[in-house]
């Protein structure tokens, strides 16, 4: 018999949040589990690490399923940092992280936990996808998305990602969707405005809000597939050279 | 007379390190400084946003310098969204953050508080340059880079950036510099090594630490500049889009 793939499920709203919990029944039917997860939520961590604190990593149940799991007080990059380093026996041979409540298409990708936790497991030479539902709601349906999920990961499991690519999988609101397109990430950023209040104290702070905008017309953008009810997969990298501008730089005068 | 550049400086060490003081104190030359930065230390803090909690930011006065100052319990990207929608009149011509005490080289750039605020400056459309020192150390002399920062701020602000390209800079630890290179982020990452304790209460914690390994050979990365005391330039971009592998990735069974 062929071994069960070794697979390793995070998140960045926390191993209680019902994305997380459903991302790991449907990985429970392809291969052997373990849930290295923060404690609580980490939504809008980028990809930070926590270099200046103390980490607190412990087994726990949550419930009768077959996976290992462990909550941890990092970051979703600490997780799997955690997971590979303290408690795998072997390198995973896929990690998923997810399915966030909310959307993680276009430049969200920069800011996101859910997708700094796929990329930190693609440097570490582990392929990876992130999941991301554009429903906020803690009760969201996730049902739908299960059979396409189960296909992506069985998808890579079987062709494998190359070195320093992981994926970016965006599902609609709407339940019901025209299929799965391979996009490009949009040009898009948020417009900011920041909600200005004054404390019982007199002391102003601020709550940061704003306004998505998109400023790209491309049909093949995840905005656009998303916007016309498909599934958005978007190859993503973490060679972050601007390679098509060193040519130009090196005739500065430097 | 030529209206002097507004100038926008911000880090993620805090807005008394003294690498931001030597920044400010060059840009000062150049421009119309302002600053806002962090409260405290943010290294490690990758491209986080505060969306669950509030922000407070106050002007502040640290020197007899002729730039404004604000401090921000923000994020370094938090401070670049305050400074662009609550404190600047209009759009700064350029952006810088840092100096960073510490390397933001290599797979780096994608944990860099120093490097998210320079990208969050390119996603809303200003030039932007993040710099870094490759030593620690608090009391580093920064004297050396400030000719070099000078003429890169300049370069950028004549010749401008392409729309989604912002620089990130690293200065080599030994000060004898042998001049600036163009260069490619090397492919690299940190092999984790969690240092595991027990605390006062027996409760078990862990402090993240690991080794830099440099699996990239090639003399035109970031790694083989500063290894010969070259002052490395990468153009950084956020589409992160992996565009080599979306044509492959189509013909997968999906």
């Amino acid at each position: 018999m062929k071994k069960k793939p070794l697979i390793l499920v995070t998140n960045d709203d926390g191993i209680t949040a019902p994305g997380l919990r459903m991302l790991i029944r449907i990985m429970n039917e392809i291969g052997d589990v373990v849930v290295v997860a923060p404690d609580g939520p980490q939504s809008g961590m980028g990809h930070a690490v926590t270099i200046d604190d103390t980490i607190y990593c412990n087994e726990i149940v949550i419930d009768d399923g077959p996976q290992r799991e462990y909550k941890s007080s990092g970051t979703p990059a600490d997780c799997v940092k955690m997971a590979v380093s303290e408690i795998l026996d072997r390198k995973p041979d896929l990690c998923v992280s997810g399915i966030n409540h909310g959307s993680n298409s276009s430049i969200n990708v920069i800011y996101s936990g859910t997708m700094s936790a796929a990329v930190e497991a693609g440097v570490e030479g582990i392929p990876a996808i992130g999941f991301s539902l554009l429903n906020y709601a803690w009760n969201a349906d996730f049902n739908p998305l299960g059979d396409y999920i189960k296909k992506l990961a069985e998808n890579v499991l079987e062709n494998g990602l190359p070195d320093g690519v992981v994926l970016n999988v965006n599902f609609p609101k709407s339940q019901k969707f025209n299929g799965i397109k391979v996009c490009r990430q949009a040009r898009a950023n948020w417009v900011e405005e920041f909600d200005k209040r004054v404390n019982p104290q007199g002391r102003v702070y601020y709550w940061l809000t704003g306004t998505f905008v998109n400023m790209d017309k491309g049909e093949d953008t995840d905005e656009w597939a998303l916007a016309n009810n498909y599934i958005s997969v978007v190859p993503v990298q973490f060679d972050l050279t601007a390679h098509h501008f060193i040519q130009n730089l090196n005739n500065w005068n430097l």
